[in-house]
């Protein structure tokens, strides 16, 4: 079983109009909905890998309600605070997540996408989420121990919701790495710093995150100080050019046939969920990044923002360039 | 009682950003929800003034939920599906509006208003309102009747939801008539067109749903176009310059006595509480219009979208400049 963590999940809502114009009233054409945060993406994107995964994090309130609701969950058989996961990965079929996120007082944030229909341009507002207690954050750590103790990967994904410190990501890493369980950070801005430290299996930042964290624009100097503060092994997310991976074992690229054009909401995590399961599959490294940046550009390929191409991710697979740099 | 009537009624959300910039990636600094819905507004307006309202129209879903949660409004004291409410006005007093919603399948629409902290302009997006289907309709017919049984006038408030024939306003104008309670119509478009025509007691447009209406951007000749059309009286809302009332009894105008500045938010909600409550209380035409224009006034200069300036409003009563306009 593979495990995504989502502390900020949301519950995304997406406003289509014929031209989105500021300080004017403007009527919806349409209102969609779906449960977001990164963490839920990739255990998404997992699920249609034919991987058996389970969320967690945090839920509260009416949106909360609204988000569990379109959840495409299984309800977790031996109810929400068993730790009873069959862990057998079983590729091919498709079992939806397991839901196992913790109860909140507060209410999931939401975020709006406005797709300004005219242009195709999307502006984001993305509310903080909610407060979360002391009590519901040691509610969240005893859930968490018990799925790492039947997971064979982790994911820590996204922004931290207020009311959680900083330093949560280094400590859920230190747990993570305690259980023996293989971990995986995507997060930004100081919790990445924190998180890092805490020495993470495998970061996967873009390259503004990789710039904010070590000061540096070039992707493989970046990467290299990554690996120096702590993380095992920095896949760098370079857009449409691929990835680039600094791990133990040697040095990559890997790159699309061409640069996709698309939406790229959703890229991102893609990637994650293809690292992650050719990890459990304890495939080599170059293996890992085809699929990641299959998936990805795959993503970006698919008219539904965050879901990805499957006709697109099969033919990519034998076309993503993958080439190892030499050892400097 | 005073009844509104608020069939789009709708989960008011307010955001504060730093800056607005279309096609960029917001982090919302401040959510606020308030139950919305032009109909509530009035009867809020109308509760501080210390007039006993029942609110109707529909509520559901999530946001209808939540909408009724926040809705400041006392039970009915005999349950949802009686129509017992006293109908005793006493001014001075306050109590929150009753809530007599009809629930239905649809969720409520939201409405965000996104507003710019470095500008203080506001973008507004407006879901389109939940499909009511021909049940609900019926559902909400019946509660009308009983409500209009015990009231001593009505308002009929906003657009209508999905599902809703256009003619809708012009049966429950009808309605009205029929059980003796003068009713005042304060839509736009084609509902107002249908709805005149089945002869309001009063309509209360501004230059634009007039000028849509009859044609004319001239404001008096457009008011008396609209009489001709089968409303007994049109108030004519001219912004900061006040009101324009053409009525069987005479023309008049009423102006502040200096445009105010500030959030212009409600401020027609509160012309309308202040045309309904002095309709109950049976005072002549400039007294109603120095009314209307205090409030709506009032409302402008309160820091608070939507609420009125009690000082202010106080004040501005004896300020407010009526004259008649002559015979043509």
């Amino acid at each position: 079983m593979i495990l995504t963590v989502t502390l900020n999940t949301a519950l995304d809502i997406t406003y289509r109009t014929p031209r989105l114009v500021p300080h004017a009233t403007h009527r919806v054409s349409e209102v969609i909905e779906r449960p977001g945060g990164k963490g839920l993406n990739v255990a998404r994107v997992l699920a249609a890998l034919g991987h058996e995964t389970v969320v967690t994090g945090f839920a509260g309130g009416r949106t909360g309600d609204v988000l569990r609701e379109l959840l495409p969950t299984a309800p977790d058989p031996r109810g929400p605070a068993s730790a009873a996961f069959v862990s057998v990965d079983a590729p091919g079929s498709f079992s939806p997540p397991v839901d196992a996120l913790v109860p909140i007082a507060g209410a999931t944030r939401r975020t709006i996408a406005v797709v300004d229909e005219t242009t195709g341009d999307t502006t984001q507002l993305n509310e903080p989420g909610p407060v979360v207690s002391p009590a519901e954050w040691a509610a969240f750590l005893a859930r968490y121990e018990e799925l790492l103790a039947v997971a064979d990967a982790v994911a820590l994904c996204g922004s931290l919701p207020p009311g959680i410190h900083v330093g949560a990501y280094a400590d859920l890493v230190r747990a993570a790495r305690g259980a023996g369980v293989p971990v995986l950070l995507d997060t930004s801005g100081e919790p990445l710093r924190r998180g890092i430290a805490a020495r993470p299996d495998l970061v996967k930042p873009n390259a503004d995150e990789l710039a904010r964290l070590t000061g540096s624009r070039e992707p493989l100097r970046a990467s290299r100080d990554a690996r120096r503060r702590g993380a095992h092994a920095v896949v760098a997310s370079l857009g449409p050019d691929g990835v680039l991976a600094a791990t133990a074992d040697g040095v990559w690229r890997a790159s699309p046939p061409a640069p996709a054009k698309g939406n790229p909401t959703g890229a991102g995590d893609s990637a994650v969920a293809g690292l992650l399961s050719a990890l459990v599959e304890r495939l080599p490294w170059p293996a890992r990044l085809t699929r990641a940046v299959a998936l990805s550009t795959a993503t970006v390929l698919s008219p539904v923002a965050g879901e990805f191409d499957a006709v697109a991710y099969d033919e990519l697979l034998s076309r993503v360039r993958v080439t190892e740099q030499p050892a400097q």
